[in-house]
C-alpha cells in the first residue's frame, strides 16, 4: 500500500541522514506504523527489518507467522523460526542476506534488552544504536491518513466527554463520571488511551495525578476530567473543568488565566517555532498572574500511536515545530487544598499555524446545575 | 525491612550460582519486588543496583529521587543525575564504587534497549546478560508476604465474579457483565489485572481471545468469563462458565471433561514434579475424551506481580514445581461455531501438593435462571 511505502521512504531517508544501515522495529507501535500489523509482541524474538533499497521483511516466531503474513503493508514474512530450533538459524540467514555482520543497526528504544542481547551475541561486530530519536522524528510528522485517525480519535473523545459532563452533579461519584465516559467510548467502538478517566473533584482537583475515587460529588466542587479515546491505534487526550453548580469567583478567575495561557500557547505554535517557546508563552501568562509556582508540569506532549511522544512542549526539549506535528496544549494551575484547573486540547501544526482537533475549549468553567 | 532483605538474599544466591556480579533492575515489577517502590519508569536511565555483600542502591534521575528515597526497603538513593548534566557523571561514580568496568552484569529482560545501549557505551568491557531467567526463578517462589497478597487478590477476584454472574441473564450484554465485575473490583479498592474482563457468549465462547462486545445475552448461551483482580500489585486470574438458563447435554458433557482435566492437573501438581507433567495430565483427559484437537493452548502460567511469569505448565517448559510456586490451571475445549468451556483457578504449591487460592470450581455449569 502507498501509505506504508511513503512511511518507509521517510524512515529510509532519516536512516541515510543518520548513517544507519538497518532499522529493527520490535515494539507494537512501530511495527503498526510501518506495516499496519498491530499485535502485542511475545517474549520470542521478532522484528520488522528495514534496510535501504529493499522492502522491509519480517523476522518472526512460527506462532506469529500467520499474523505477519497478512500485514496490511504486504511486507514479506521471510525469516520464520520454530521453538524446537530457536532463532539462530533464521538469524544467520538474515545476517547473510542483509550484510548485518558489520552493519550499523538502530533498534526501537523500547525493544526488550533480552532481544538486543540475543542480536548482539549473533552479531558481535555490528554497531547497535538506540533508534528512538530517529523514529520519533519520523513519526512526529503525521501523514494524511494519520491525521484522519487523529481527528476521528478527537471527535470520539469530545463525544464521550459529553456523557461524563452530564453526570457532574450531586448524586454521582467521580467513578460514575469516569465509567460513563468509558461506556460511551466503548459504545462507539473506541477505548481508553490510558487508564480509567481521571476525574478529580473538590480539593482533589488540585492533584494533577489524582486517582479517580468513589468520592460523591458535592455542590460547589470543581471537577477536572482528563482522558482520551483511541481510533485505529491513534490516541487523543482532553481535559475539561466543570463545577457542580456555581463556581467561586476565585475559581472563575483562575480558569480565565489558564484559558488565556492556553490561547497564547496555541497562537505561538507555528511551523518553525521551537517547541519550548510554546511552553514559554503559556508559562508567561501564568507567571504574570502570580501563579507561576502552581503550574507544575510542561505545557504539552506530542501524541499519535503513543500517548506521549515527540515533540514535547517543554523547556528541556530542543525540537522545532513542523507541519503535521500533533501535540497537546494543557497548561494548569493547582492550588493545594483548594482546587485545580487544566485545559487541554490536541492540536496539529498546519502551514498557517495550529489547528485544534478537539472542539474549542469553553471560555468559562462549565457550571452544571 | 526483613521482607526485602530475604528477597535480596535469594537473588544474591542465584547471582552467585550463575556467576553474575551485578543485577540491574529497571522494570516496575522487579523494582517493586526488591524494594516495594512501584512507579512506572520514565524514559530516563534508572535502576536498582544489586551486588554481593552490599545493600542495593538506587541510580535515579533527579525527578524520581524523592520517590526512591522513600522506598519501603530503605535502600539508599546513592546516584542522582540531573537533566542538565545527563547520567554520565553518576555512571562514572557508580562504575568506580562497584568495579563495573569488567563485571558480569545481568539486566531485566524487559529493560528498554536504549538503557542497555547507554550502559554498554559507558562500560565497553563489561559482560551484559539477560537476567530474566535468573530473576524469574527467584520471583517464582513466593514468600509468606507474597502469598498473603496472592490470597487476597484471589478473594477479591472471587467476590467480583459474583457480581458478573448475577448479570448472566437475558436483558444484559457481555459488556454489562464485564463492567459489573470492573465496578466490583473498583469498589473493593482493586483493579483489573489485564484489560476489560473477557466475557464471551454463545458461539463467541469458542474463541479463547474474544473481545467483550455489546452482544445481548440470549437464552441457552454458554458464557465464558475470564478476568483477574489485583492486590498490592499481585495479580489473580479466574475463568468460569455460566449458561443463560439450561445448558445443552453436549455443553454439560464437555464441561465435565474440562472439570476432570482440571482436577487431574491439580492432583498431579506437587513439589518436584516437572511442570510439563501437569500439562500432560490435563491434556490426557481431554485427548482420551476425543477433544484433543480442541484444547488449543497450554494448561497454565505462573502468576504474581506479572500476570504471566514462570513456571509455565506447557510441554515447552523445562522447570520443576517447587513449594511457593503460584500458577493457573486452565484447561479448555473450544468447539468452533458452537461453544467453549474453560475452568481456571490459581494454585500454589505446598509441601503436600497444591492448594487453590480461589474458591473451588463448580462441578457443573452454573445455570442462571
Amino acid at each position: 500500500m502507498e501509505l506504508y511505502r511513503r512511511r518507509l521512504e521517510k524512515l529510509q531517508q532519516a536512516m541515510l541522514r543518520e548513517g544507519v544501515d538497518v532499522y529493527l522495529a520490535a515494539t507494537q507501535v512501530n511495527m503498526q506504523y510501518l506495516s499496519g500489523f498491530s499485535e502485542p509482541p511475545l517474549e520470542r524474538l521478532m522484528f520488522l527489518l528495514v534496510s535501504q533499497g529493499n522492502d522491509p521483511v519480517w523476522f518472526t516466531p512460527a506462532l506469529s507467522a500467520e499474523s505477519t503474513a497478512t500485514n496490511p503493508a504486504g511486507w514479506q514474512t521471510r525469516y520464520v523460526w520454530h521453538d524446537s530450533d530457536g532463532p539462530s538459524r533464521a538469524l544467520e540467514a538474515c545476517t547473510r542476506d542483509y550484510d548485518l555482520e558489520t552493519a550499523t543497526i538502530a533498534v526501537d528504544d523500547e525493544m526488550p534488552a533480552a532481544f538486543l542481547l540475543r542480536l548482539q551475541e549473533a552479531l558481535p561486530a555490528a554497531l547497535f544504536r538506540a533508534g528512538g530519536e530517529l523514529m520519533g522524528s519520523v513519526r512526529a510528522v503525521k501523514d494524511a491518513d494519520e491525521l484522519r485517525c487523529m481527528r476521528e480519535a478527537a471527535r470520539l473523545t469530545d463525544d464521550a466527554l459529553a456523557s461524563g459532563l452530564e453526570r457532574c452533579m450531586e448524586g454521582y461519584s467521580e467513578w460514575a463520571v469516569a465509567i460513563a465516559i468509558q461506556r460511551a467510548l466503548f459504545d462507539m467502538g473506541s477505548k481508553l488511551a490510558f487508564g480509567i478517566p481521571l476525574v478529580a473533584s473538590g480539593a482533589m482537583s488540585a492533584m494533577p495525578h489524582h486517582t479517580t475515587s468513589q468520592r460523591a460529588l458535592q455542590k460547589g466542587d470543581i471537577i477536572v476530567i482528563d482522558f482520551g479515546g483511541v481510533y485505529e491505534g491513534y490516541c487523543s487526550d482532553i481535559t475539561r473543568v466543570a463545577c457542580v453548580g456555581r463556581a467561586s469567583d476565585e475559581a472563575r478567575a483562575v480558569y480565565e488565566i489558564v484559558y488565556e495561557a492556553h490561547m497564547r500557547a496555541r497562537e505561538t505554535a507555528k511551523p518553525g517555532v521551537p517547541a519550548r517557546e510554546v511552553d514559554r508563552a503559556a508559562r508567561a501568562v501564568i507567571e504574570k498572574a502570580g501563579y507561576g509556582d502552581y503550574f507544575v508540569h510542561r505545557t504539552g506532549h506530542g501524541i499519535g500511536l503513543s500517548i506521549h511522544e515527540p515533540p514535547y512542549l517543554a523547556q528541556t526539549y530542543d525540537g522545532v515545530l513542523e507541519v503535521g506535528h500533533c501535540f497537546t496544549i494543557e497548561p494548569g494551575i493547582y492550588l493545594p487544598g483548594k482546587f485545580g484547573v487544566r485545559i487541554e486540547n490536541v492540536y496539529t501544526i498546519t502551514e498557517r499555524g495550529c489547528e485544534s482537533l478537539n472542539a474549542e475549549p469553553p471560555m468559562q468553567i462549565r457550571e452544571i446545575e
